[in-house]
Order: structure tokens, then sequence, then C-alpha cells
């Protein structure tokens, strides 16, 4: 009996980029479309990296953006093979490398102390989180932290970035402090702080932090971004115009 | 030749309480009466220490919402008489104690250890922040850090509140990362966190952020707050009641 792979292929928000997911493993989210907007990106020259990359979103994305060169780490093979499609899919394949590899023990093809920004949608839920774990281990992998924890996640962006080069992340606010602490020992210093509502009179559940390596103190606040109106059925009209126009 | 001493009498917001002011070196401000709705506090027994307690701003509205005994601490002398006539004209003699000391120096007059709740709204700038100083040497040591640092406040209030006794402080939001590093570093948690902005689309002007002593992590992330309108002239609905409503 043959098991049928739910693979498709979508649009991205802006319907610039298409992506190639499968509703069993992996699905692109707000977040990665969200962070690929909130990095300061390198106009022209320069190299990114993004790990934990999943189908390939932020990459995607950053495309639209950039012309430096991406590498596009990502630990499980399936979703590395659907990154690959899509990159070939929208004719990216100069600018985008597809890096299958675990970023805890990253070889000679991404090189330390190289890249401009660093851009990471890490897996939001420790081993011990409340927050209930998928029985396939495939969705486990990109949601929990079972291959690398936030911790890891922000030692290694810290070794990959240049003097003064910059690491964005998006995370669960309830995690800020955590975030912070990492940074602060990586000498990655908290520079940028975004929070996304739901919608009004509601806690935030996503934070986006951008860091600079050896950078000065103080951090910046940006405005709020939120995604519903107050019946929270559509996007907000600021909303819109930020996710989908790229 | 007399100096004329600009003394005046205010009501607070909600008109419950009346305050003592001085144009010429201090007047409250809002950060003050937002801290005092923010903190959590013990309703009937319990101790607080407000520290920098400028004119009494803080401890005055938390009389509102407890009956536990409040410290008032500050090092300037006519502050300190300005608070202790406040305290008689609203016959809160029994609740507010006004102690005119430095924190940098507490007296056994302040016991460590024992409160449940440490309040503070400190001076916001560092003494090399380009942030113009004012002639006036008095409202120069409530504004910069001229007599004691973000550190100095943090590391006394840990020292004051109770173990699992909370801590609530308001500052600038380009000083989050301080905060946090020295309230982790004084084994204060930061557990709740809430943002100011003047109004949509602008960035926050104030952050408050309540920590207890040995707490566990994950920090909560609360609805923002607008205190404008989109036309910046009056106060939003819900600012209203945030803050008039006592």
């Amino acid at each position: 009996m043959t098991k049928l792979i739910q693979e498709r292929i979508n649009y991205m928000p802006g319907k610039k980029r298409y992506i190639f997911q499968r509703n069993d493993i992996f699905t692109f989210s707000m977040d990665a479309v969200l962070l690929a907007k909130f990095a300061k990106v390198p106009k022209e020259e320069g190299k990114i990296v993004d790990l934990c990359a999943g189908n390939g979103a932020v990459p995607l994305m950053l495309s639209l953006r950039t012309n430096a060169k991406i590498d596009a780490v990502e630990i499980q093979k399936e979703l590395c093979d659907l990154a690959e499609k899509s990159v070939e899919y929208n004719s990216l394949e100069k600018q985008i490398s597809v890096i299958n590899q675990n970023i805890m023990k990253l070889s000679d093809e991404v090189k330390w102390g190289s890249y401009d920004l660093v851009t990471c949608n890490p897996p939001y839920y420790s081993i011990n989180s409340h927050n209930r774990r998928n029985n396939n281990e495939k969705v486990s992998i990109a949601r929990h932290e079972l291959e690398c924890t936030l911790e890891d996640v922000i030692r290694i962006s810290s070794r990959l970035v240049k003097q003064t080069g910059r690491f964005a992340i998006v995370h669960r606010p309830e995690r800020l402090v955590e975030i912070i602490m990492c940074m602060i020992k990586c000498s990655l210093e908290p520079k940028v702080l975004q929070y996304v509502y739901p919608k009004r009179k509601k806690e935030p559940n996503m934070v986006f932090i951008e860091a600079v390596r050896n950078g000065g103190p103080g951090i910046k606040t940006l405005e709020p971004i939120y995604v519903y109106d107050n019946e929270g059925h559509h996007y907000t009209e600021e909303f819109k115009n930020h996710y989908e126009q790229w």
C-alpha cells in the first residue's frame, strides 16, 4: 500500500512566490513571512543564512527584498526537498542554496563569522512545554525543541554572523526574557523589538527581535502590528498592506 | 528678596486624592499614576515601599487599592515635605509613612526582605544621556541618574522585597534590555510587561515591568495601552477609564 503524500503548491502573500508544502509535515506560517519583512537586509551584495528554514518560506520572501545570496539550513530532508522544489519553481537557484544539515553540526558549507544577516523562525516550545506534542515526529521537530534549543539557535547564530552583523528572530512573547539573556551571553545586543497582536485588547502572540553583534546598548520598540480587526474576522487594512505588499 | 515658591494643590486622576506640587521642582506625571494601577497590590495586610517617591503620587494612588502599609522613600527634603502635606490633607497618616532617605543609605526604618511589593518610578536618563539636563538640580535629580542608577534601584528593590514578593517599575522602553539584565542578576524574574503608546502607529514611550523574587521563567505581555486617539488631541475612551477610574 502506498502512502498518500499530500504535496501541494501555494502562492505566498503578495503572489510573487510559489511554495511547495505538505499538509502532513509542514506548511509555512504567517510568522515566517513577517520575519522576512522585519529583518533588515543587505540590499545588493552580502550573505544571509536562514536557520530552521523549514520549506524555505523565509528565504523565498527575503529574495524579494535583496539580491544577497541566501543559505537555507534545515535538518529535515523532506522539508529540504520541498524547499529545493520551490527554489527551482521560482527560478532562484542562483540566489538560494538549500543545505540539509543539523545546525548543531554545521560543516564547511556555511562559514563562521561570514554572514551579514542570520534569520531564524525556530521551534517555539521547549521539550517540557505543556503545549501539546504532535504524534507526528516531523511536525514535532519543527514545533518543539527536540533537535535544538533556543540557546543553541542563538549561540550558533552569533557564531555565523559577521562583526556588527544582524540576527533576526521571531518567537513567542513569553520567552522574551530567555531570548534577551541568551543574546547578551552571545554578544548579540538586542536593538529592535516588535510585537504582533492578534487583535485589539488581546495579548501579543509573536515577538520579533533584531540583535546586532557587539552592538551598543539601547533597544527600539516599533509600533505594534494588529492582524485582525476588532471582530477578529478580517485582516486590518494596515496588516494587509504589511503582509501582502512585496 | 523672598523667592516665590510656586506650591499648589491638585486633584489626582479620579479626583479621590489631592496632591501638593511645586512647579519649580516637581509635579507628578502620568507614569506614576499608571504604575500605581499596574502593580499587583497585597489587598489587606502587607507592606509596600515606593522608592524615588517624589511628591508621593504612587503611594497616594496605591492607597485607593489596598489597606497595606506604604513607605514612601525620597531623597529630596522638599519633595518629602510636599508628600507629607498630601498625606495629611488626604488623612492617610496611618497608612503612608514618608521617609526622607537616600535609597543608597537606607537605615533601619525600612527592613530588608520584608516588603510584599516594591514600586519605583526612577529617574529615566543616565548621566551620559543626550536628553537635556535641567539647570535646576532638584529637577535633574528626579530625571537623571545623579543619585542612583537603574542598577542601584533594582539591586536595592531586590533586597527590600520578600521571597516571592513583587517589584514593579516604569521606565523608558529603550532601557528594557538593561532592566531585564539587572533584574535577573538580582534574582528578580520579569513576569509581566506592558507598553504604553502615545497613539496608534507610534512607538511606545513607557514600559511597565513586574518581577517576582525567585520567580519561575516565562513573561506575560499584556494588551497595549493607547493614551491619545488617532488625532492625538483626546484621551481614548479606554485610556480614560483606565486612568481615571479608581
